[in-house]
């Protein structure tokens, strides 16, 4: 038998609420909130660790967590009602965990292929925007994203739903845009920045070798160091009225301009 | 001298947020919202007709708005609390139009070049995506967008803000999908249908020959017609862990492809 919790009024309903919208309380408490079965799944795959899991039994029958082989003897059942209150999704599947975050630091990545492939973005402030970014990298199995400068915690419950999980599945690193550079610079990684100044059309360039796609905001573009350091820039070549595209449809286009050179290996 | 509204109690103010909230209420009185000063310039490029334009002198010198040549005799000026009231949005410019809806019917398109290039969304919902599809239309800017059994109403003013205007500057026809595909049919143009059956790489296929991409919905897909009439169908090699990529970047990956192989012209 799990311990039950059926009184909204419980600290934990307040707790976990406030998790959910605090960046604040997740890296006071060290912790974060994973909502939805596809999502736990994908962070298990992901090698994260739960701490605590929460299943409201008429939505999401035990019987289908227990393949989850959750590695937590924490396993509380949660009334509807208090479901209900916690849950942060309109359509949700009655299940919620706490797990721990990873560390994103530059030094634990690791590459698996001689020719890695980067996906870089500066300073990203939309949620929806950083999850399509992330579902792109996925699905290009990049050897790595990293966030220069970033605005917006990883772990924002909007981030993992747009992510639709993918913030688990990916290699993801956090730094400052010199930090970021330096690393590529040590592991000799050539860089290419997304603007228009100086830059070569994106199709000219050659990325078999060692890459990384650096894009920046739709606002501001990319740093002045990003442009001046890139081993070249490159831009996308727009004709239309207006001369922005949204920053994630960029990455894609440029990202899979990559992978196309590689033969999709 | 323009007519000034300063009473919140106006009938006109009810009028324009019941326009914005409500694609009824568009649909009856033939009339939608722009909102902002790019998106009007861009709305007069695209050769909108312009019915009422307010203002407020705060915000919005009236002066700024001279060179626009507004082809309209009904100018009011808002007080800022009236313009506050109506404004939709968080940032605003201090200037709105009601301006008449386009005929977006097939047989009103008309194409510049021997070989055009269509970008077709099937369905679409989430206005942030459609705006995005339509920014990513008039950087590559095809020669029209097609709308095939459309979920949501073009002027829905989330779908305005999110494109930045783009809505305006493509040439968009909207239909079912049997009247589509027969007008590509007529058309002599070929069309590719992204999807995983019986599919090619993209990068695979030629699309230098009149050419229309299609896309469906992230939850759905393509609808059996297009899968089954389509030239070819064409997939995006995806191999992370899930098997979707956002839809705004999927149709972006595969008009870029396209615009490489026409050497962007």
């Amino acid at each position: 038998m799990h311990l039950q919790i059926s009184s909204t009024q419980n600290k934990t309903v307040k707790r976990l609420i406030q998790l959910q919208e605090k960046s604040r309380n997740r890296k006071k408490e060290g912790v974060f909130v994973i909502e939805g079965f596809r999502e736990l799944q994908l962070a298990l795959k992901g090698n994260y660790q739960l701490q605590i899991l929460y299943y409201c039994e008429d939505l999401m029958p035990f019987e289908n967590l227990k393949d989850l082989s959750i590695p937590t003897h924490d396993i509380y059942q949660l009334s509807l009602e208090v479901y209900k209150k916690i849950a942060y999704r309109g359509s949700t599947e009655g299940v919620i965990a706490l797990a721990t975050p990873k560390n994103h630091s530059l030094a634990e990545l690791k590459f698996q292929q001689k020719n890695p492939l980067l996906l870089i973005a500066e300073a990203p402030e939309k949620p929806g925007n950083i999850g399509a970014i992330l579902r792109t990298a996925d699905a290009a199995r990049v050897d790595a994203v990293c966030i220069a400068n970033p605005k917006t915690d990883l772990y924002n419950p909007n981030i993992i739903r747009s992510s639709v999980g993918c913030v688990f599945t990916n290699q993801i690193a956090t730094g400052s845009t010199q930090e970021i550079i330096d690393f590529l610079a040590q592991n000799n990684i050539h860089f290419y920045a997304a603007t228009l100044q100086n830059a070569n059309v994106y199709t000219q360039e050659n990325f078999t070798k060692p890459t990384a796609i650096v894009v920046g905001t739709e606002a501001d573009g990319l740093s002045e160091q990003w442009r001046t350091k890139a081993t070249k820039n490159i831009y996308i070549p727009m004709q239309g009225e207006i001369d922005s595209m949204n920053v994630s449809v960029a990455a894609g286009i440029l990202i899979y301009e990559a992978k196309r050179q590689r033969g999709f290996q």
